[in-house]
């Protein structure tokens, strides 16, 4: 196997960083009065969510952070979870909560996440966060995009000026995550690519950072990559062995300044970047 | 003067198209027992803010769409503005309403735009609208951005999958147009260009289309564009003459395959859009 040269971008490594910095700001805010709390609600029982619901709940009790689990059965009524959401849009203890989708049919994901009060969305997915991302005045940031950023910045990779090649225009990730790259301040040139782009290759190539957001393994291999360039997995998929792929090739790492590991890396970023937002929510409230 | 061999891009001309349209559209809507209704209020007596909603109740006048300016003085309080704009959301008469910018200082214009119910945002800017438009499921669009689709589409120009390169990120154009010309179903490839990009020229001339917002005489020149591209200007100047100029270079005609006019065309197409979205808004109530 041919040597690898690139540095790995280890979102695992800096996720553990920021839980630190998180426990230590939760700290702080314990002392000034303020125990910051947060609220996922789940309905039904799928094992995937059980999962990501039970990760979070433990980086809240790593980082001393207060979080209940609000359990609904598949059955409960749109009209009953609006209730639970306005119910907690309410209580001044709970500073920020989600509501951990996919949702059982037949409720409606998009009345329930609009119905969030968007100072409480820790997710940063309300329509009004991401407007205001768009507009250019970001106030909660959507916890991937955000965890790209801080993957970057740790790692000191000049992002101002450079051209950046996102793959993949999905909501949660590609879309978001190039209106936050491009901002004032920050000062990426940002081309956004997904299934229909021509050229897709060819711009890659060109670009300074990749970040892939699709969710195809091997997407990105290493004929696409500029010698020296930054290259980030999002989008992940299942092998035959069921572990969960990114997008980038292995061989990748050959050409890359750095590059983000096979087996991903976001996942723990995505969830840090949550808990960093419901302490800044809480420390509006200190 | 070498001769010129592009297309002109008429937005004068289609905006006259649209709104015969959209007075169609609004005789339909009141033979349903709809009138549709626009309020603009306007704070001040700025010159430019009396002229551009002086256009606007023209094109209300022209097409059939009852227009109410609601003037107030330029000393009115947040809290004054913010009842007008209360009570303009609860008249059920009111289809969509906008508050003209700038607003006098002290003014608060992000709180006062915040306050307009997103579903009467005729101009499509209130966060929830640009978070729809982020997120993929566009409502109501902002006015430009919609003006300059609706501009290619109506010269047949191949947008799928083609290379756009959008000069400029404000809040007004640039970003929403990237976030709109991206959609599926739309399906650009785009890049957003701003005053820190690196290799400025080298994108712009491998881009199919190219779009302007930047408010620079002669930004875009004839060696930056690809022969048979299109040039869209819509950031505007004043020349030495107090004419309004677009970004676009007048030889860029000799060498693109479309081109806006030199004295600009865009303004009568996002007014235009305004209308649209009334009209759709008011549908909505019928």
């Amino acid at each position: 196997m041919p040597a690898s040269r690139a540095c790995l971008l280890d979102g695992e490594a800096l996720a553990a960083r920021l839980r630190r910095e998180i426990a230590t700001a939760a700290a702080d805010l314990r002392v000034r009065g303020v125990t910051p709390k947060l609220v996922i609600v789940i309905v039904g029982d799928r094992a995937d969510s059980a999962a990501y619901v039970a990760r979070k709940s433990a980086d809240c009790a790593e980082t001393g952070i207060a979080a209940d689990i609000v359990r609904l059965p598949a059955q409960t009524t749109q009209a009953r979870l609006l209730d639970v959401v306005a119910e907690l849009n309410r209580d001044p203890a709970v500073h920020g909560f989600m509501v951990q989708l996919p949702l059982p049919a037949p409720l409606d994901e998009t009345a329930v996440l609009d119905a969030i009060d968007p100072a409480k969305d820790v997710d940063g997915c309300h329509p009004v966060n991401l407007g205001r991302l768009l507009a250019g005045t970001p106030d909660i940031v959507p916890c991937t995009p955000a965890g790209v950023l801080a993957l970057l910045r740790h790692h000191e990779i000049a992002i101002a000026g450079r051209a950046v090649a996102i793959i993949g225009r999905g909501m949660l990730v590609g879309r978001p995550l190039s209106m936050l790259l491009s901002l004032k301040g920050i000062d990426a040139t940002v081309t956004l690519l997904h299934s229909r782009s021509r050229d897709l290759a060819a711009t890659v190539h060109r670009a300074d950072i990749v970040v892939s957001a699709a969710g195809t393994i091997g997407l990105v291999d290493k004929t696409m990559v500029k010698p020296g360039a930054a290259v980030i997995g999002v989008g992940i998929s299942s092998d035959a062995d069921g572990r969960t792929v990114s997008d980038i090739d292995d061989a990748v790492a050959q050409v890359a300044g750095f590059v983000t590991p096979r087996h991903g890396s976001v996942g723990a970023l995505t969830r840090a970047m949550l808990l960093k937002n419901l302490v800044a929510i809480a420390a509006r409230a200190a």
